[in-house]
């Protein structure tokens, strides 16, 4: 369906052009990914979607490479490939290695097990955490 | 049902004991949470269990607070509320600043949101990512 | 394995046959898509599965058009890609057009993102609510 | 922890304060539910989250009610409780009837079983939903 | 909300009385669990539900407790604490014993830590199991 | 990327070669599948969760053929593909019938959406079941 292919990004116009610029700037980059060119379909969701990114990944309290990697240990949780490729490829960008790759990867399976063991056998939450 | 109720401390024995100590010297903590005093119905759960935690969230090439963070990020996606604030817990004990959870959460919030707009429009895996 | 291979529509017999007889009346449709020939392995699954969606999806209060929508947002948020192509398919047959289809999209990935502060937040349900 | 206690109304200074008054004053409702409460301790994250959702969720080719109902399946289906009882209330302002509630449910319910049935056997995409 | 108060038994008429005499019947217990209170709004749903259940849990090359154990292991990756307490109810009322209740647990936990492991890595299947 | 490749058997070194030549063994299989070759990268993964698939999915209260259903139930409900497969593959092998893999398969997808039923309703779990 129409929908589901990605706009070539000598169709952008417009606002969605200015959009497609600003990405390839601020990620120093020269094609603009498939996720951008999918979600150009609805410029709103374009602009508000990038907008967002902006503001939630830039270095604050946590730096860039954490944000990062705890994105892709969500994307993982959620088996979403496509969101684990590339911003597995954005953390090494950032200066992520790949043995910090592998020990998050570690720590996303420990939590995975252990949160249904939680499960499991229904565990009260502890005075001392709340 | 049995199985549900955590063993208490002053029940416990032998190879139970033994890493119930060794929980309260590690984790500099009098009281052992609910979560291993359940596993404790089944010591051979409990003792791979803390090993495999023991093994995976020491300091490496990520540090114990990121380690942390990537935990509760795994355990808001999987609704585990135990899991979130036991380990919210654990990140702020190893020095981790309200404003740093905070930026995780938001992390959390958008790659959530990024994972289904991906899955919405089945983005293919740009080959620059494989 | 055999039981991941769809049965050919020329190979159904008996009560499969007369099943598939009415999906291809039901939907106007000439082909079995792979979903159905797949449950074809367990007759039993193939009526029950189908007699649940031709009670479930028909008209009622809610339009057939909103029940795909639902459907599709269920399987998005589920990342089922099947699901989701042969529902959005189902949706626009209906009468949905692309842009009620956008639409959806940007409710589900908001709700994935609330859905996700509320559980990082822990936030109890207001009293109006119950 | 204190990041877990939502903000109390009068607490609530500068933009905080503005955008509490949108929401009662856009809502039609005199007290703010605990959700913009707990945002509330990040004020870029409670503007974010209610900009994004005035702008999803207001009539478009998709009427409100139906964007609620959209909304409250991803919640089921997240199994976030909050979520669920806060936008079927929302629904049921805007003009929901129990029946629509009843048959959002029996959808979501059909959706979430035949996703696993099309996991189990492995089915793959038909051409025509392509 | 009223379609979130369970219907109470000497409320239920005609068809949903039917059925609540089969299941306190079938089931062999005195009082009809809350679950099926609550469909019974909805006949419609509660007839098709405890069809479903029937013709699907009942002995077949799968023996009921096996079923009950495999229902529960679900119920726990899904964190679907009633569906959780309910069926382990039911699998020790066919036999299960406490000992196999913790193995399914420790195999629940496993599978989930390796799924996130496999999604990871990205991992390919081999031709062997194709 | 480099952690996403497989290693190959013969570039296996020292502990990982050890723990190949034990996979093989165990399974008596004669090459190691992409799931080994692939947590090789991290030989601490590798060797901690190969011992933890020891213990676990041996023969116990339940056998371990049950062990396998469950293992591929859990990985149905998380859709992965990989691990549906290869333990469909090891189920099948220990003994599992085609139709006791169709019937675990009808078992999840009863589970899933009897699991929504019970969120959707917010049915309260009843005293007996604690």
């Amino acid at each position: 369906m129409k929908i589901f292919k990605p706009i070539k990004e000598n169709e952008a116009k417009g606002r969605v052009k200015q959009i497609f610029k600003d990405i390839k700037k601020t990620r120093n980059i020269t094609k603009i990914p498939n996720f951008w060119r999918s979600l150009a379909h609805n410029p709103d969701t374009l602009q508000r979607t990038w907008q967002n990114l902006k503001q939630i990944m830039k270095k604050g309290a946590l730096d860039a490479v954490t944000k990062e990697l705890i994105y892709v240990a969500v994307s993982i949780t959620n088996s979403c490939e496509y969101c684990t490729r590339s911003h597995t490829f954005a953390a090494k960008k950032k200066g992520a290695t790949d043995q910090m790759i592998k020990e998050m990867i570690d720590v996303v399976g420990l939590a995975n097990q252990n949160n249904k063991l939680v499960e499991s056998y229904h565990v009260e939450v502890d005075k001392i955490y709340k």
